[in-house]
């Protein structure tokens, strides 16, 4: 038996959990982003920018995903959301099963809107599904314009892209303009927004958006 | 046979192929680093930095690694060194045998310096060896001070941490300070060095040092 069937076993495995975590997701009209990154990209900022805009008018919850602490599950919590954090230790993306072990440690009645964070790492995640209604691929300005032709798996599979740390252009060598060319280049549906956590610059805009979303599942 | 098992397989099969590297490595006095980082930490603005600060006085080539497209391999090429370009594919590192494969293909007769870029993932090359003397970890400012604790394991395998875009700390929210802090608290025994590749402050010190090691080897 060769490595890459067993590689093919793990995602048939992972697909099949995938599909029992959307069902979940679907009989309840939960409304579930995966936000996949870089390190540092500014995941959790965009999650603590988003909690503060829409926590008042959606019930919301968080599922962490680190490969060491919970620094991030800290950071969430502060806002008065369900959170759960999944530590992988040393494992480089979420897996459909750790997100189904994390639903029954939340309170979930009435949630309308989960996000799930995942591991920092442009790679490894594109790979797994974990039953989310759309991956939202944060890029900041400050990695380069070249990461989507680097990189294109992520930004393939992704249906949202926030181009983070839009405030920062004037200071690093990176075009929002080329960095959109070359993610659409790579996924023509991409939907996109610039967005600052420093300046709340494209947050409103993301926001009322996600909500949109989550209010078209409601009501499916 | 379980897929615990496998990786296991997966990686004896690459520490041995590592060794035959290592062993090509000695018997040509060559010194290799294998650098890793997030995507857009700026390994490779890096490397163009110690090309331009090394080339006169060293021979040195490159291995490029990347996920698609030989963009890296491209902008070293202009330094007039040889590089080879590894395409993974989809794969989100480099292993012993692609590392080995590249070699047959480079002109490596007189190299004193070979600099292996690897895949922009903070995550999964720290458990892959190359056969390198050293892994020399970029971590940005922009991408904050708490790095070194949510992935623990490329500060703990790394000799060397390099603190980049060191320029931009008056405009993101990282305490380089902290950062080092928390690197050291994972691996006391790192060699630090805060660089920027827009204002050179930093190269010149890691530069010299880098060469410094070099000459030792060469003596060995």
């Amino acid at each position: 038996m060769s490595v890459v069937t067993i590689q093919r076993k793990v995602l048939e495995k992972n697909d099949e959990v995938a599909s029992v975590n959307r069902r979940y997701f679907a009989e309840r009209k939960m409304f579930v982003i995966n936000m996949v990154s870089s390190p540092g990209s500014g995941k959790t900022s965009i999650l603590e920018c988003t909690l503060e805009h829409l926590k008042s008018g959606l019930n919301i919850a968080v599922i962490e995903g680190d490969v060491q602490t919970d620094l991030d599950a800290q950071r969430v919590a502060k806002f008065g959301v369900p959170v759960a954090q999944i530590v992988t230790n040393g494992g480089c993306h979420l897996e459909a099963k750790l997100v189904n072990d994390a639903l029954s440690s939340l309170q979930l009645s009435g949630t309308q809107l989960l996000v799930i964070e995942n591991v920092g790492n442009l790679v490894c995640p594109a790979n797994y599904d974990l039953g989310e209604a759309m991956k939202v691929v944060v890029a900041s300005t400050t990695e380069g314009d070249d990461k989507p032709l680097k990189y294109p798996g992520m930004f393939h599979k992704a249906s949202v892209l926030l181009v983070n740390k839009i405030d920062l252009v004037p200071y690093v060598n990176c075009s929002p303009d080329r960095l959109k060319k070359n993610a659409l280049q790579i996924n023509p549906t991409l939907k996109i927004f610039e967005t600052s956590c420093t300046t709340k610059q494209g947050i409103p805009e993301w926001c009322d958006w996600l909500k949109s979303e989550v209010v078209k599942q409601l009501r499916a």
